[in-house]
């Protein structure tokens, strides 16, 4: 057994060298890592540098989004055992803090995430890691989806955030990767109207494959007159997945009277003019999601049973020595590219 | 007994008329009323002729917070008898639409709110209301603390929303007679640290008489500044009750990560430039407050319990038949006034 | 058009008789009866002419599960219109109370229910019912589905006082008709993993084909040593609806640590032996479920999606003569009989 | 510096003895402890050794509520320094199980909690303890008051379990040291009505003391029928701490249609007759409390603001030497003591 990583060395520049074997502790898990997806913060490291506050300094190695098999374990571990198939969710918290405490160990200040600067992410051959975050696939869940189990929860935690439950009429703006997990959550967490709103009709054709009720096509019709046509009423939930400026304005106009908004989407730093006097008249709440929480052992349930097909989202995969180049793909073809996975051997 | 009322016969006018006595329905008291508080709104219509989309057509009665003394009951009246004091509700919903049985009736499209049109108003000597919003006083709240309820209420109502509890910091935004009553509101609630900002100084002393812990005064120190040095992780809730821009625009930066902003104060018409990305990264959320629901036996108890001294803010009074002084003296001197009451003997 | 209804004369006597036509109100419309289910309380009120304090007097109409089709629409109706197909949610509430303002309106002590003694049931040709508590069906939607709702109604809100939803694990203790409904609803709120326990295999055998993920005869196993090796850390949530004291009591050894009990099954009126040291040691919660509330829509719009298959638990049909034959072969055939439904044509 | 600890060698039996100078980690705080109080299950262990299936075996120090001065840090400390007083959470959790995670750390099936076996309690001088479970008392909180925050946490827990807030009314049944707390705790939370009943007339008289609106003396009076006279519709919210069957038996009478009871007292181990046909009919609901979470924080704020004098249910202290002596007059005295502390120098 050896282990490669493949390094971000500098903007747009990535290296694959030989890394140490990692050693386990006695409550963590060995995991030689069978896929590993692109997520759009992997991209932008790479041709930015950085993500807010958060700034690669040296090399660096991305992905977050992965799945493996264990193959050791420490002697401390008990439900997991060498064989089994997991999905690793990449933010270890402290458990300490007020907010692990409470529940929301997502806004833990000291988490470590994977490929999130100071911490290394996991385009590599094998990693250690903790057993409580490592979920364990049943038969029926390859390790490919057990890669997207990441992105999926990004989409129900945003589902779950809009309260969205059975008989739910909802709105998601954006049919990127995104917005098309949050489609499969809230479908799964029982919305029985869903309209998906983009500009690019190749989005909205997988949105009407993964089961939208209807798609509106915004660079042919104005979302908020279509949509009132449909439902005058305005939606249970509207959630926001573009980062657009337009789509966060328009959500106070689509959802309902005492309805709920759920920002996703990564809002532009400069600020948005936003009309909060129709989310007073309306009592409307806006919430927001930072990553998960408590989400994993779900969707792994809702997948197993076909709750969720999470697989329809993958449009592109490669191989780990073509990491550089899927990384380049992914740049060069935005639009079409919904979710771009790296097949490790 | 015979019944006059105040008509406001054109902006800036109002004219005192004899009225038909009310007739009571079987469910119904008869109500003399005793005090009516001047609230914002009554003086926005009486300035400007309408609120947003309420607009006043012809002669029309202002005036929504009340109370008085039952003079009368209905044959199946059963919870109130002549003499007994009461506040009124001032909104009748229809008790049957999906807001309705979903225990948010203020958001009944079918209320009818006294004095927003096509409603009239209770500046007048008698009402007939429904026994079920006719909230019974104890001895020991008078009929003047008893008009005070509904502004009580949208205070309460607020920190309600914003889940304001044994603990919670907060800090609220204005410091007007909404700003003022949540205040008193979040102080019953439980909140052990409320900063109250305001540009008046005279309205922040209130504020400190009440029980603020502390108060900034924004016309010299820059709010966010100096609450980060106060509390340098932001509060549990933030509670807008000035409704302009800059306020609203710092909810955001002053909201602790997990926290939760209220929006009360009405914004301006026009949109509102916001952070939303501060919001995400926070994971916070938006809640608003339109009226109240549910509150005004909460309201009575913790005023009759001495959790709330509501009489504390009602800095002038008017006799009834000054009503028309009483308006012209609260648009001439807006910042001094933090609640007037008229008097009908 | 003339109207016939089928009064419960004495215990086990039925007798159709003409009616006098129902005049609607303006808010109300007039409804030609196409499908009434029986429930096991209009066969008790019929066997035992009481239930708890509610004592028939008099000659007394049974049923309140009913569906059918608009005739006549009073002058304030507006979203009905007539060849519309309804189901009728049987309790008008009063609106006004403190359960009704507070959204818990099944809770509403001036409740006219259908069949409950003083108000007569359904069992007739034409009946007279408000706008806001008929129901429109959609196409896809036959009035013997719509009959249903009533008692998928019960079901649901069970699944939704425990909370069940994406993930849940959940037990249903009891295989009857509300067993079975109960089983559906957990289906469509999300439960990933569904067991239902009865003594007859022959209702075991419809849990299965309902999409039970697996099911136990008490009568042969052990139910809390087979659940245990099953899940040995216990149910998200258990759901009584058998109404036994065995079943009542095993739920507190069911349940798992900081998981959910749900009381459906009418207990028996003398006092449960009962564990509550095992429910203080879980920190488990006891719900319970009188009726429903804010059901009725989504429970249509499940149905209408094909997310809950009601018509499987219809077992047996009559036609509107032979009504007492039907009442008469439920009660020989109790344990043979999910659903009975009567046909009116 | 030296260190002794009190041990129980043997049912009633306690010996003193050194142990050596704990020696902190990076993240502990070294505590010299100035006062720990005496707990129901402190003495149960003594006269026992055991409380179900926790058994001492061999030598055993008592003691978890308990406070005291830090004097010394470990290197990652950042929120404490020398000379703080801190209040002790005697229970450590794993901080990464399904419960910790969804903020139920209470129930940590891992936890290491005070004098709850195999880990030993801290009737000591001397204790090594992590800085995130040590909580800070500002200046105006005693280390003896800060010794009493583990029992109110209880009572805090058991109302904030009930939901109590602003306005409720209470029935708590049970004056021991947890009823006398709950009821601090229910008047924090906003409980405008409070019934505390019981049996000794000398418990009562202090509930009255720390605010009780009335108490029933259950030796005297029939609780059930005394309070339907004070309140026909049912409290709000039923708190039993008394663990006796016959006041378990009673929360379902006493509490009001859509109510809420809380179970806090120890059940009996044999099984309780309970009326659950009148749980179903008012659709009432049930919860538990073991431990607490979340609480310390809170809790110290609301004695630091004077919302709570938790130093009223001191009734007798004693120094650390006479440690065996107050654990024998508490066993001696046990409807006097409502909370005995132990004073260490």
């Amino acid at each position: 057994m050896e282990n490669k990583a493949f390094f971000m060395t500098d903007l747009n520049k990535m290296e694959l060298r030989d890394v140490e074997m990692p050693k386990i502790k006695d409550n963590e898990v060995l995991i030689k890592l069978e896929y590993v997806g692109i997520c759009g913060s992997d991209v932008h490291y790479l041709e930015h540098g950085k993500i807010g506050d958060f700034v690669v300094e040296g090399d660096f190695i991305l992905g977050h989004e992965c799945s493996g098999r264990v193959v050791e374990i420490g002697k401390d571990v008990k439900t997991l055992k060498v064989g089994d198939k997991v999905a690793l969710e990449p933010g270890q918290t402290c458990g300490q803090c007020e907010f692990c405490k409470s529940g929301k160990y997502n806004l833990c200040p000291d988490v470590e995430f994977l490929a999130t600067p100071p911490y290394h992410g996991c385009l590599e051959n094998y990693i250690a890691y903790p057993e409580n975050m490592a979920f364990k696939l049943p038969d029926n869940i390859s390790t490919k989806e057990g890669a997207l189990i990441e992105p999926l929860a990004v989409g129900m935690h945003a589902a779950a955030q809009g309260n969205v439950k059975l008989g739910s009429s909802v709105v998601i703006l954006g049919a990127g990767c995104i917005g098309l997990v949050t489609l499969l959550a809230c479908k799964a967490y029982g919305a029985t109207d869903i309209t998906v709103v983009d500009v690019l009709q190749k989005r909205l054709d997988v949105a009407m494959q993964l089961g939208a009720t209807r798609v509106i096509n915004a660079a042919n019709e104005n979302t908020l007159e279509t949509y009132s046509k449909i439902n005058s009423k305005g939606a249970d939930v509207v959630i926001e997945t573009a980062g657009s400026k337009i789509t966060i304005q328009q959500t106070a106009y689509i959802v309902k009277t005492g309805g709920t908004i759920v920002l996703v989407g990564m809002a532009p730093e400069d600020i948005i003019d936003y009309n909060f006097a129709k989310i007073l008249a309306k009592e409307a709440e806006i919430k927001s999601v930072f990553r998960y929480r408590n989400i994993y052992p779900i969707a792994i349930k809702a997948v197993a049973q076909g709750l969720i097909d999470i697989s329809g989202i993958v449009t592109h995969e490669f191989d780990f020595e073509k990491t550089p180049e899927a990384f380049q793909y992914v740049i060069n073809n935005k639009q079409d590219v919904v979710k771009a996975v790296i097949k490790i051997d």
